[in-house]
């Protein structure tokens, strides 16, 4: 049950309701409960109670499962039958995906009001769609874009000639220069867009800087995390493709190429010009050296430090990166070895 | 000796006085010293004078001890005997928590004005408590309940039906929201807290978002480091136990779970639904994986990549961590089989 | 072509100044060339146009080269001979660098109004130099000393006595106390310098703090990327050295000294009281462990995690790091020893 300070629930939905809204199907054995049945919320396996929808997708909480008073939980067909008596199993080969689908139902994305804080500073060559909300201590400047139904959070600072389409959401204390951002994006707080790229070229007398002249290009319905760094182009633009989900704390330097769908979790660092294509998906904490080809479909295992292209569909992991197989096989080979020494030659020595 | 423009000093104690505090012991060799001499600062052993008490509890700095000035210096019994002629050694078992406990008698934490500014903005329905500072530019939205004696650093955001105990301290430049934060509080600058956790679930029709409706529950006397990212949880909360410490850039995902009297080293990233117990020291850069449990009392060294559940206790280290026995002796494995390689067979393929 | 809504070119130049300002030489074949061509931007090569100068400097990129339409191109000179037709090819030892040099030209640093903008919050008892901008909802504090041509980006925060050099430039959305900042430093947005480090002291009675009296000293010509967190020192103070250039998200603890002319990659990681020389190259998302000294002129590549001193000079890598030499043969052996297992006795144990 969410805290009513600080969530509002939308509707109830009816067991029918929520059998069409998924796809899911209700089990043989249960086609007897009663299709107005009501739910009210959605919850964890734990806490469920009998108004609660839950889901399982992990084997690990299999026990909670059997346990849980959810009324009605997703499930796959293999689990089903596990379910303690009382829950309506609704059988989905997607159970998060379908949980996920019903819990915006009840939560769906929250409306602000449309609304200019006198307290923001908003140049007057910039230009403020309709139903915009902008929060006190905004600071626009001139030649601003900003599309209908934007929401840019407070103490925010969007410099000259950013563009920002419509009903994307700026958090607070964000910063961005020197991009072009596409519709329903949402950038969450303290992110920064646009600044220089590390671009320094050392030679005999010394460091010096080149100018970063490209720009930071996002597409549609992105989603980017807290704290997260995206550099502009030192020559060519940064971009992220449509759909892409950064996550919070992530470094993307210039150049950086990011294709559509593609995933990356927290605290991953991009080296310049890295291109990643669609569908991919990144753990956390993972480093790309730079000017590597990360093709479709790759998933790259967390804290991996990637050294070379990777093919479309590989799984890679370990430092260096290797074929997950391969990495697999190489720390069950150190940690046989290590274990043989007492009574190995190699010790010896 | 700290620069006065930025430090404060609010007393001198004498001998007697730091004995008296910290429990110490004069080195009987050395009783004749004056009880009533007096110090007037802390100071690291190369930098220090007379009139500065210092300390040893790390021997790479022995020989910055032997030829140190300092006045005084707090040292475990067994190294006393190489101190320098004419420095006063205090016997202690835990020399930097003796000095620790000193130095906040020389430099207590700031106390500061209650002040509110005319430039923050206050919704009206939020609770303000006595002797609260809020300082320029600070967005304070409905609901809102902030304790006595509360700082809130310049251009922080805090939203709706946030609260926040007596005596804490936000930093500037920070947002908070879907929070309950507890007394004794400090967070640096920086820091964003309550945002959306990472949460998609992939899907056949792509990648849809799960509304993240849990919070944020941080305990009495937590310490959370600049720049570090706390996500809401997804149903679950997040939670912080009392008098655990975060360091700089750290990532806590949604609803990860850590116990009390933790510290966790900077720019650690902790996955979803991670537990982490009570007393658990954490390097720095330590990736977890989703849906772990560490248990009371682990330590786990820096960089570790950590796939698995840790026992009570148990130290852990390497990518993947294993017992940090183990991993060292896979470390040293590794490096003695590639030294054997210009004589090896293993060479020859 | 960079984005005229972002970026103002300055000149044109012709291949006579080029030749004059870099040193370059025109390829023997090719001193036909009219002197006086002009040339109005730098680009990338594949995107080149013949009124552009590009470089080649990463032998990736050679193809591109060859099929290039930039009018001239900075190039080693045993690759000159593969431009194509029609290129000028301008022969240096330094071709990244020569581009930088002549990007500079064309795009010299932004020069910014001086202008005090009304709503930032500067106490009386501060001094700020000529032509400074300040901008909207800075805050800065009592006896803080800005010099000439500095600019001061929104929503940043300045804390008491802190002293900014002439011509440095902070970005949006900075805080910065307890520190002294040199000349002609760039800080991008989002940095936060100057705040305690992570000094607890463990002992039988809990966690307790050690004051943190120290401050960050920052040289010339610095330049610290977005979302980087600078501590101040514990009581030695933390100092950064003339010309050293730190990427984004880089986490500097209390106390680290690092020399001049150092590069340090994006989100690594330096503990307390590390040493690091001038003219080190450090890689992204490195761990330094504390006290260790890292001597000039070292590098370490990507993602190392470095638990000892390092000798001037010496390239390290791997975890836990080692020479480098050493770090790839321990990585080929592991390779080879685990592509052995099938047919290996190792495994049938």
């Amino acid at each position: 049950m969410s805290d009513s300070r600080f969530f509002t629930k939308a509707c109830e939905l009816s067991l029918d309701e929520i059998v069409a809204i998924t796809g899911a199907a209700i089990a043989p054995s249960q086609t007897t409960q009663p299709k107005l049945r009501k739910f009210s919320d959605i919850s964890p396996l734990e806490t469920a109670s009998e108004s609660d929808i839950s889901f399982l997708d992990n084997t690990k909480y299999l026990s909670e499962f059997e346990t849980s008073k959810a009324g009605a939980c997703f499930v796959r067909e293999k689990f089903a039958s596990r379910a303690p008596r009382g829950m309506v199993t609704l059988i989905s080969e997607e159970p998060y995906y379908a949980y996920a689908t019903i819990a915006q139902k009840f939560y769906p994305k929250e409306k602000h009001e449309a609304l200019i804080s006198p307290l923001a500073q908003i140049a007057k060559s910039s230009h403020i769609g309709n139903n915009v909300r902008i929060d006190p201590g905004v600071v626009i400047s001139d030649n601003v874009k900003i599309g209908d139904g934007c929401w840019i959070g407070a103490n925010s600072v969007i410099d000259k000639a950013v563009q920002i389409g419509d009903n994307s959401c700026i958090g607070a204390l964000c910063s961005i220069s020197h991009s072009i951002i596409g519709k329903n994006v949402t950038i969450h707080r303290g992110v920064h867009i646009g600044q220089d790229g590390f671009g320094f070229a050392g030679g005999r007398k010394g460091i010096t800087k080149l100018p970063q002249t490209g720009r930071v290009i996002i597409g549609d319905n992105v989603e980017i995390g807290s704290g997260t760094c995206i550099d502009r182009g030192a020559g060519h633009d940064t971009k992220i493709g449509s759909g892409s989900k950064i996550d919070n704390l992530v470094q993307i330097a210039h150049n950086v190429q990011i294709g559509r769908h593609t995933m990356i979790a927290a605290q991953t660092g991009i080296s310049g010009s890295t291109i990643i294509g669609d569908g991919v998906l990144v753990g956390g904490q993972v480093g790309f050296s730079g000017h590597t080809t990360i093709a479709n479909g790759a998933k790259i295992a967390a804290q991996s430090g990637i050294m070379t292209d990777i093919p479309a569909g590989a799984t890679y992991g370990g430092y260096p990166a290797v074929s997950i197989l391969d990495w697999h096989r190489q720390t069950a080979t150190v940690a046989k070895l290590s274990k043989r020494k007492p009574q190995n030659k190699l010790s010896d020595e």
